[in-house]
């Protein structure tokens, strides 16, 4: 490929300005457009950003995707809108059907076999039809509790049991993930919050099992997942949030998959403000039971917000060299940081 | 595809048979013909393994690659009888012109463009004039020191450096092993056989550098290797090696990687009988620096013998769906377990 990658990125917010940075420092590879709502509509790119423009072509935030992609005719489109297959369907839909390839933030969007595999099945044959690729992923789902246990059942003969636990701190994230988590509420406004749906908690865990199953060649019975508030013994406070003893710092999400009618996968995710207040050492860690064991730590864990904007980033090869179709990262050779240029790591291309 | 997976093995040693052995327990997948050498020949491949042979057909072993592979027509053959890429060479451009996808247990065919490029190209243009594919892989090279290394920085912004380390206990190993390594050699025997090259050390730093650099994108000014004895300071004594007190108890192999000027790649690779007698702990460590930094340990190691063996027949399904020509781990999908039937993970097959 000779001339630079063209990225275009849809929504402008936490995770698609910190794409937009990121690929403002690689090789080989332009940001042609950023489709975006409300008052950054008609702003610069590199204002809202803080960075220098240089000799590169401006770009301004447009909230038609439809013009951007018509006009620019980028190689993929980052689409960090949705955390929801259904919600971020239509969108992804538009994309593809102006023949651009698709990486998704939407977290249900990294396996979207799991719980919408009528969408899933259109996505695939919009993609085809197309003549492009989709592809859902992040830190976690994508990475840190399904790819890599994966990649690491690779060099076992059996597999008997999976725990996938990642430990992590909600402390560097903004009010909304407060919120969204629960940070601060009482046990009870907690309670009534899992009840309504309001308290988020997080998305993933059915993703991340089925992908682990259909890697192995398992097949799930059943699926369960709970969302426990995890209560402070101390005050804590973080830069945008505070729990004071007695109340929620935190939220523990557990899941199981049952396979042949026992837990075959446990999935633990417990994420709080301040864990070190506690005692708590942050880490993703990964113990498989088989032959030979698995015994895997890294502490401290991979920091959600900069893993994944990095995985997206640097599924951008992959996702261009890919057959057309629904990908899922157990479909894609394996993520790897982009240290030279992005067009060395494009195949048979012009 | 309806028909089980046919797959043929060549070279019946501990590799070998430990793949025949790991293959009999899976579903979907038929060990239709070996070959080896030796006093092997003519004998029931059950008997050799000590394995019943229950209602499958009986598998002699046959001296004759070709006479198994136009009799049984595999899918894939195991190659399990070399090192090296020049010396595996013919056997693999044997296999490649009767139509059969190959997966080699030869560390350097882990990644052949290392060090032997022209092979690597002629390898690469064999296997697609006869439509198949070809791959080498292993525990290491092959995951621990380069995939799973490359798997890491996926959720990287930026890659400063990178240290992977790998403890291990050569305990476990025969007589062969001993002698290859150097254990209970005194010290200037050991600097002799490094010199003369009868000793091998571990073979693959080349392939693994080489493989993580072009991951990323960084290009290899000039790579180095050591080779070390680990001298003993107390007796050491294992099923089949002993050092004693100032004679040698393994080999500590070095490597680097450098880049523009400066080492971004740093292997550690001391192996060793009974590291515990000393207080060293064996493991997997992958240490990268870079945004966010990596610290990842894996306690105790993974078993070399067992990890290789799982690889190989791990990619099985991988090597067939793949497009023709010469590959390499991060060409094809993540390596993981197969738990369920081989033939659920074979695409687009009758």
């Amino acid at each position: 490929m000779k001339r630079n990658v063209k990225v275009v990125i849809w929504g402008f917010g936490a995770m698609g300005s910190g794409m937009a940075k990121m690929l403002l420092k690689k090789k080989g590879v332009d940001i042609v457009g950023v489709c975006a709502r409300g008052e950054k509509i008609g702003k610069s790119m590199y204002e809202l950003l803080g960075v220098e423009r240089g000799d590169r072509p401006e770009v301004i935030i447009n909230p038609n995707i439809e013009e951007i992609l018509t006009s620019t005719r980028p190689d993929v489109c980052l689409c960090a809108t949705d955390s929801y297959t259904k919600e971020a369907f239509p969108r992804l839909k538009t994309v593809l059907e102006n023949k651009v390839n698709v990486i998704s933030t939407a977290e249900e969007m990294s396996y979207p076999q799991a719980q919408d595999p009528e969408l899933a099945a259109e996505l695939d044959e919009i993609a085809k039809r197309n003549g492009v690729s989709i592809l859902g992923t992040g830190i976690n789902p994508g990475l840190m509790m399904d790819l890599l246990v994966l990649c690491l059942t690779g060099c076992m003969m059996d597999v008997e049991h999976i725990e996938a636990k990642r430990v992590n701190s909600l402390s560097p994230f903004g009010p909304f993930v407060m919120q969204e988590q629960g940070v601060g509420t009482t046990v009870q406004e907690f309670e009534e919050g899992v009840k309504s749906g309001k308290l988020a908690g997080h998305v993933g865990f059915a993703e991340s099992v089925r992908m682990i199953a259909d890697g192995l060649g398992w097949k799930i019975d059943k699926f369960e997942q709970q969302m426990k508030p995890i209560v402070t013994e101390v005050d804590r406070k973080s830069p945008y949030g505070f729990a004071k003893a007695g109340d929620v710092a935190g939220v523990n999400m557990t899941g199981q998959g049952w396979v042949d009618g026992e837990v075959k996968i446990d999935m633990i995710h417990p994420q709080q403000i301040e864990p070190e207040m506690v005692g708590t050492q942050t880490g993703d860690y990964i113990t498989i039971k088989g032959t030979p064991a698995i015994h895997m730590a890294n502490n401290p864990e991979v920091d959600g917000g900069i893993g994944t904007i990095a995985m997206c980033v640097n599924m951008i090869p992959h996702i261009i060299n890919a057959d057309p179709g629904l990908k899922t990262m157990i479909d894609l050779p394996v993520p790897r940081a982009i240290m030279g240029d992005f067009r060395g790591q494009i195949k048979n291309r012009e």
